[in-house]
């Protein structure tokens, strides 16, 4: 990217649900210039055919990286595993890019190796960033390869991150609700709405694979602890609430809500409450609507955290770090922010 | 079937909605015998594993007509098209059918040849009685073979009846709305959480399959029209209303509440009401719930009906159709009949 | 309004949905400033507090006209019959003002008698502008007093008025299908989440308000006829489709594609889809989507429209108003205009 | 109750959701003769006006003890607090009562005092019966007063006793989800269908109203742990989830699947699942549904227990307990029962 040319942009596996809200984003973004759309299925169909209401009207593609890779930059929204590949092949071209899947997320391959698969790339994770802003943000205004963070994480992240920081986590467990399109726009049975609808259960237990990536970052914040950490499928769209339940290691003194205010002064896409936060209040923003709690009659402390999974948990996310990466306001194209609340929390 | 000994009935392709709820209500009927349970998918797996909630501890088991023909009576509960070979095949062992496809309901094998495919069983047409309890219960009685009609043609002829008995329909436009049960058991990208859920939309215009159906029962009423008839799908899982307005030829001194309540006085599982009737009133039931008015402004007609299109408009009314070709009592194993409304009709 | 001063505006009657919503569009408006808001109920509370995801930290104050007049342009948002005199207050004070409410949308006040009560403020129906900017453009830009549609009237009138111009409307039966959120804030029996979920109902039968404001604006662009008009409600929180189903007066040899592509060319918010348009289309847009059908064995032609009740129904189309009056790009501060849709519509 | 005189059986408080589905079981009971309903609202409509699919046809009465307390049981469904002296009163006329509220559950008036208000009946406490059959079978059958118990303590004790009794529970917190029905009838802004659908949001944090009841019988089963217990809402109608995550005081050798199959051994309405249980495989019963998991990670253990908050979690729940203190069969007239399941849970 050079002088006022406005970087180009193209996102690789736009058929899916993320890919194509990326490129919505993208396509309206006010200094990106969207390029070119790929897609696994669905090649040769409009984007505003498959989603009428992102109204891109661009085709997609199928991949023929000669043309598509000719870009300052790229969002991958690839399957988790199908990612590593293609994230190299981009990079080799000295395209900058944001990878959606875990592919890039965990640091060590062997971990990467025991919860997906064998890594495809791993020579590329040296030069990967942990893509949350609130967390990383210089990292990031540097980097060619950040690895945006799962949903769940993102949101459990800014959940914890003060309380790990402060070093007063002794144990949590996180009980995660989120609506059906974080399964994806494949169809199936789970998805399905007879399934889903008036439904309401728990998933991948014990095991769900963004554990290793939240150990990580609670690690790397000073909190060495197992999590355990439980999703549940609810019956809505879009919208993604964690439970968090910490066991404090002392602390019984910290002014919880002074902590929390001072974490995040300043943060664009974070706001606090006083009572617990809803999905509604997040949806279509890349807002993470946080409250924290203790229970005094256990010494308990309880937050929780209210994000889009599909926007703050994935795309709008995605184009955050890429205005970072590009060196634009952090709020550009992504649409309304945080509203300063003036209430203290408690 | 003889003396005491209870009929036993084996439900074919009981792995889509339809079958798998005539397997739960002949699981739990008083008088049948449920034997066997066959499946096109998901074979050896037990019913209550694919529906909890339906509480049925039967394997599902891939056809063997030496085995599962050995019945008194048999659903079936296969798509369009494939039922017709599988219900000769029952008639030629002499098991008595309730077919759920449309196989069966129209009269004319050159209708259905145009609104299906070419019929494959067309000398069996004959001994087929259109299964509408509320019109043609007699002739049930004696049926060997009975055309479970469809959910929509169920609730439009309920509704409209006892208007083209009366010979006052000029005209008639039926706006149909169904939950996305209606949709069926398929994963596919119309019946996914996030593609229905928060909409709402026409579909198969301007040419439904169930035209036809009405069409000839109307007419075998007296109401040679054609109709306009649009289905559209909303965001909800079990429930089917159909909004039917009537330019009505003559008849503007009828009076409609009585002429509703003389048609339907007696019958276990039509409801009269005043207002107009809500899905959520009939839900998981066998009940049609139907409301009259008049429009003074345009001397138009319209009639609400309302059912369950799992259980009336399929699953519920087949066991209704046994009930009577077994000589038993209509309402036996169909649970909760109409409630009287002491409010006459407007 | 003078120079390059932005124009203030007060939106009355903030608190319910329309007004809360008009008022985050003018929060975040590039042009206009939003100076204050007012409330019948919850006064002192602030609007990101009744609704967080507005994000609009204003406080909702208590009617004042000396402070809260002192505006160049109003919204009102208040009941029906509420409006008038405050209309009629803000006018004499020299407030241009968009009124939601159905107070002015009627010329005749002898009809707005019939279907609502007296009229308290008729001397200033002659000023009053139909809100609706695809038919009454020119009027609206030179404005004081602009009605804003109802919402099914805007979609119905958007879906007709290319065949009532053409003068080939005989008859028309309009079956509308409206989210809860049509029925306003304040809690009740009928908007009950445990009354409203998976539930599918008529309502209003058979004389809506709405009716006479389709009648006379149908009239007006030359289709005389009685409408039969049915509104429903469906179990989802924002959006509303009418089901149009025309019988033609002659016009069995016009293109329909083309009438609909030449009446709505260049329209911002208006786009035409080859297939049924869904509610999840527009949601959260300013936006009108409709097809247009005709069905070959009756002659009837059938045309759907879609908008989100809440924003094309109410409050965009009062901030596109006010776009219009005060000589802005009519697009401003709205959000996602129409995609140019490339397929011919049949 | 003598001889074979069927007991007769009033309701109060009949208009409420849980009163009224009381009221719709013993109607159709095959033993219990419903003799009248009261309400404090609505009084003279008719049930099935209020609720059309319960089909009751009986008249809500204003309350009058000299007729409505000639029964021989009654189950009163009023607020806590309300309920107190009417149970007070019923049981001066020697009336057998199933009590729905909180008044009678916790056994110390000043834990009752702290958590609700002043006791306004504590000399009854002393003859009242926590009704969970589960556990107090045989005490409720000679009961002349049940308290029955609250939706998320049914729940919760079914899905934590079998680990209570054997002394495992070091530490539980409780992570409870609840359709709305769950907020009861009266309509308010949380229970409003646009803020209910497409939200998920915990309240009552951190101090709900069920700890006690939930702490108390832990307690009388071994377990004397104060619990972190938080519900919250999800957008459906009926059905609620809990999900327990124990920290176990050693006990890391105990098959968990085994404790489970021998606590539940035999119970008509106790289903257990291999994996975690979905409320809509529940909806409509009385069946608690449960799955138990080890997770070896952290050594957690976590159960999840789904029922339906209206039926087991209160109508068909006061229903076992009114056929346990009549000597009937635990089963009458409360519909299917739980399906054995074969496979061996782990």
């Amino acid at each position: 990217m050079g002088g006022s040319v406005p970087p180009s942009v193209s996102v690789f596996g736009a058929a899916g649900f993320t890919g194509a809200l990326t490129a919505r984003l993208l396509h309206r973004h006010p200094v990106f210039e969207l390029r070119t759309l790929t897609a696994r299925s669905d090649q040769g169909r409009r984007l505003d055919d498959l989603y009428p209401h992102h109204r891109v009207p661009i085709e997609l593609e199928e991949l023929d990286l000669d043309r598509h890779a000719d870009v300052d930059a790229a969002v991958v929204a690839y399957p988790h595993g199908a990612a590593a590949p293609l994230v190299a092949e981009l990079r080799a071209r000295d395209v900058r890019v944001v990878d959606l899947s875990a592919d890039f997320r965990l640091r060590d391959p062997a971990v990467y190796g025991r919860w997906y698969r064998e890594h495809l790339a791993p020579e590329r994770l040296v030069e990967a960033v942990y893509g949350l802003p609130e967390r990383y943000r210089e990292q990031i205004r540097g980097a060619d390869l950040v690895a945006n963070p799962g949903c769940y994480p993102t949101a459990t992240l800014l959940a914890l991150a003060p309380l790990a920081r402060e070093g007063v986590i002794a144990d949590v467990i996180v009980d995660a609700k989120s609506g059906v399109s974080g399964a994806g726009r494949t169809p199936s049975e789970k998805t399905h709405f007879v399934s889903a609808d008036e439904n309401l259960n728990a998933y991948g237990v014990p095991r769900h694979r963004h554990i290793p990536e939240i150990e990580q970052e609670l690690a790397a914040l000073g909190a060495e602890v197992p999590i355990t950490f439980v999703p549940h499928l609810v019956p809505l769209d879009q919208g993604e609430l964690v439970s968090c339940y910490v066991t404090p290691a002392g602390g019984a003194d910290i002014d919880l809500g002074e902590l929390y205010a001072e974490a995040y002064a300043g943060e664009p896409f974070v706001e606090l409450a006083e009572g617990p936060p809803g999905v509604r209040d997040v949806r279509e923003t890349n807002i993470c609507r946080i409250s924290v709690h203790r229970d005094e009659r256990t010494g308990r402390v309880i937050v929780f955290a209210a994000i889009d999974n599909l926007w703050k948990g994935a795309a709008s996310q995605a184009v955050q770090n890429l205005n970072l990466m590009f060196g634009l306001r952090e709020e550009e194209g992504i649409g309304i922010g945080a509203s300063r609340q003036p209430e203290a929390i408690r």
